[in-house]
């Protein structure tokens, strides 16, 4: 049986999950929503699916099996309460909520339900990233001893973007918060973040944020994560990760759309472009995610990223707005 | 409108454009044949779509479009020559027949027929190869010399595919001969070709094969093409293209399924293994190749690759093996 | 005129220096010295050149023109003292001490005299390194915003070694405090440092020192230098740069003995192992290095890395030790 | 005992092999010998060895161990001969002579003399090149198939080299057949070869020449070496070595002055040009080269490369340009 989902936001994110959704040889795309009805008009004509008047109307529909919620951030947890209510399993983009109290109060309403709820922190799925994990869970490095992730966006993010992201540690390092979390198979303890406006510093001003960031992370037993972000590479979006381990290292690399490479004078081996941003970088990771999604409701399995997931990367970013604010470690006890 | 495509034959490589086709945005999978009806009743379940009982009903059947031919090479001609009649644009596997004789029946026999005939030689969509090819009618290597084409199987074929095959120019140096021709730009008048028997010599001997091929293709300007070829890349199927010219080169290289790399004792750069064969080697250009006798057909432009080129990648590889015989450069002219 | 320089120190450095004076173009040995007589008779006679029998000969010797200290660090401060008393211009291998005091006290021991002191900050010397900073300062990438210095030994030194090397900080990452400073073009203003026991837990406990650490220096501007040293990488002595700009990206890769690859069932793309040590893997730079320092002598320029490049590479070391110690971000200007 | 070397030829490639001699731990540069007076003083006084006034001076002085050829090549069978008169050991630069007949009467008059011929076929000695050898030889890759051997000059030469230099297949592909005989390690029986005009057409046409060639050789077992050449690669000097064995491939790349890659919009992994020339390219090879002729006269064990094999090479030569006249394979035993 294919799962039945219906999609909720048809912004960039929304309309690419619905395209994924409907193309997936798992799942049958059930319909979509947006407040925004004629972007919804739009995507339902695209794939021939319903368009729902409501979220409500999604939750109620008994031709609904799940719910891939991909609306503006502000409007995640109470749609999360929503489908929890309804027991629609829920595949929601990141992140849960800007702000740590709004997702606590959301873990306390879900309390002790079982509608199984994924979050959408897709490099999870990216294969390069997921075979590098893999080959160290099979012992190809030996013991891990430093995960180091490079994570930069193509170029700045409009102002208006900016003004409502909750800050690049909330908006964009909480993905390399997930992956490290993830990659480093054990909690972090401490957080020491350093930033900086070196891409546009009036706008980082303006919205006391920062545009280059660096973060070190530290577990229990001393693994180090160090992820580096930049709003700007103007050679594309940079997307690394190394793994040090006392056997060896693993670096899953850029992807790029084609292996051409061009010699002339002064400039050999001249490669392609890197795939410019994340719907196109992360292509296979969506479409992963999906299955990863299906496959867990279908086999009544845990999600592989889950609410607490979601929490805890938003920890993590918490913890490093206050190192860099007070200039000191902070232990991620300190924080909740 | 989609074009409604049937898919004639229902082997691994008809089943695959059979996915190909229903998961296609600008078509349609309008039905599936084959001799083996179990196999074509198998893949018309699959994708929910009608079993036609003979090739004559899928010719005859208003609701098809256009047809896909992916069965045994010896029934191609026959195959074309009837969708000709019924006016049904063609897609058809390679070869058009191993027999240079029966292809030039076949192109008396479609004579003037507007009937769009297009020929599935799919490394001509590979985005790779051609980006290489794009980059360089751009300038960006100045005027081409060289052409080196590397395309090496994963391992020997079975003895009863290798027994019907037609040998390896017929069989697999076509693909390279096509690729050459389209990289070229301009026809190859002459061809000198070696066999050698180091894979199976015994297979080779008793099928008066070749395993392992060196062949220089020359064009009237004097441009050159050199392609090898081998039945066994143990590290995996190796499809590279180098284009020389006077102001620089471009390669393109082979895929693989991640850009992950392994650093360990006596051993750093580890790449994963090339992707196996053709169908995931070139997964991209069969959908690329799907979506190019789409858009022919439908803005009525003429298809990339024709019948002509077909019979002209067999001239050549007769040309090849009367070389390889005979010890000599053979004139593209001595054969057709 | 050649110059002629007495190389102190006959140890694994000492003898690798003695060769490349003896085989340098613009230089000569002149002749070593060691407290251990033996290794310097055995180096003397390797090259022919005269064994003095005290450090104090060598200064007081007539044709010796500069003097190379690769002694003990213990004796660095000394030598260099007894050396600009004497007017010989000297190449000192890092770092001047292990206590900021004592190189403190030499600072003003030395005052206000204009012999030549240049420090063996080897890396600044290294072909691939150095082509980075020029393309970095021809305006290739824009502005730098941040450096990314990748650097591990292949194995955890001799305990022995560990117990007497001031810590990792002062030993292994004042390289790279070293090359940050010369990359970042600006003073460090803030240093950050993480350390972890990973390698050898028992030792790094006795020794109150780290085997893996992590460091996020920062300049007044904001530009960022971050840095990961790790005293094992399995794979090799590995050795980066990267280096971000708002305009692009260059990356300082390792190097290798030879660019031959393999490719065989399961590991494509198998590349020699790294260059396993200092003395292999910055061998070009070591010869660099005495051509800097030579031509400086001869062209009566300002040597490229000086005594107070030296102090302040200590300098960071202190504050990332008591960052490290303090959890928390220490000012540079807290420590000297 | 250093093995006391003259470097007959102060030209650019004689220069050379004076500095790689004079610099060399195992042997020392005797003196050096010019029919040019003015350059071999300039080269004596820069090392500061005697120059002898005739070529007889050198074969007659007690003080020399052995020579080194790098003289035109008309005067390197006459040269050969007078050193074996006179005992001593010779490394002769390549061809032994552009006229096979020549070489054939050199042949007959060194007779049964064991005075030691190496010839400068320097690639065999290039340390990529020779990895790639005896990885191959120590199995890695199963037994060999082909040789793809990829060599391009950075640019014409000047017509008057060109006219004088025998032709393409004597003075450049006759290093890639060395090559070639040196990686089959079986004799080569036949020869295919095509040649073109496509760098300069006005200047191959009046000396008869080609500037782009391509060469298929085989073994009597039929492994086969694929060799193309081209005068002008405008990226740089491309060596580049390909095997293919039934376990595997190894590749020999191009070597570079660093390994820094460049990022930047649309240009990704930048990397150096190429090192311009086989100078440049083969320092290592011809350092290594000096080294396995000192070691042959001390050790009295056969030098590595011969006078046969320059003869071999040769008639390799002779074979490709009858190929490309006659239009077919030319069975080696046809030239002798």
């Amino acid at each position: 049986m294919l799962q039945r989902i219906a999609v909720l936001g048809c912004g960039r994110i929304g309309v690419m999950h619905a395209a994924n959704v409907a193309a997936h040889s798992g799942a049958r795309l059930a319909g979509v929503y947006d407040v925004n009805l004629d972007a919804a008009s739009a995507c339902g004509a695209r794939y021939g699916v319903p368009v729902f008047q409501s979220s409500d109307a999604v939750f109620a529909a008994d031709d609904v099996d799940a719910v891939l919620i991909a609306t503006s951030t502000s409007t995640h947890s109470d749609l999360i309460e929503a489908a929890v209510r309804a027991g629609k399993p829920i595949l929601c983009e990141k992140p849960i909520d800007l702000d740590l109290k709004r997702v606590e109060l959301c873990k306390r309403r879900i309390g002790a339900s079982d509608v199984p709820i994924m979050l959408g922190f897709v490099r999870r799925f990216d294969p390069g990233h997921r075979a590098a994990r893999e080959a160290m869970l099979a012992g190809e490095i030996g013991d891990l001893h430093q995960v180091i992730i490079t994570s930069r966006d193509p170029g700045m993010a409009s102002s208006a973007y900016i003004e409502v992201s909750g800050g690049i540690f909330r908006d964009m390092t909480i993905h390399d918060f997930d992956l490290a979390r993830y990659l480093l198979g054990e909690e972090v303890v401490a957080v020491s973040a350093s930033g900086s406006r070196l891409v546009d510093p009036p706008l980082m001003e303006r919205c006391n944020d920062y545009d280059t960031i660096a973060a070190v992370l530290s577990t229990a037993s001393g693994k180090q994560a160090i992820i580096t972000n930049s709003r700007q590479a103007a050679y594309g979006y940079d997307q690394r990760v190394e793994l040090l381990g006392n056997k060896g290292m693993l670096i899953s690399e850029n992807r790029r759309n084609n292996h051409v490479t061009k010699h002339v004078r002064d400039a050999t081996n001249v490669s392609a472009p890197l795939l410019n941003f994340f719907i196109e970088r992360y292509s296979e990771a969506f479409n992963v995610e999906i299955s990863a999604f299906v496959n867990s409701i279908e086999a009544k399995k845990p999600v592989e990223v889950g609410f607490e997931d979601g929490r805890l990367a938003l920890v993590l970013a918490e913890a490093a707005v206050k190192s860099v604010t007070e200039h000191r470690v902070v232990a991620v006890k300190e924080i909740g």
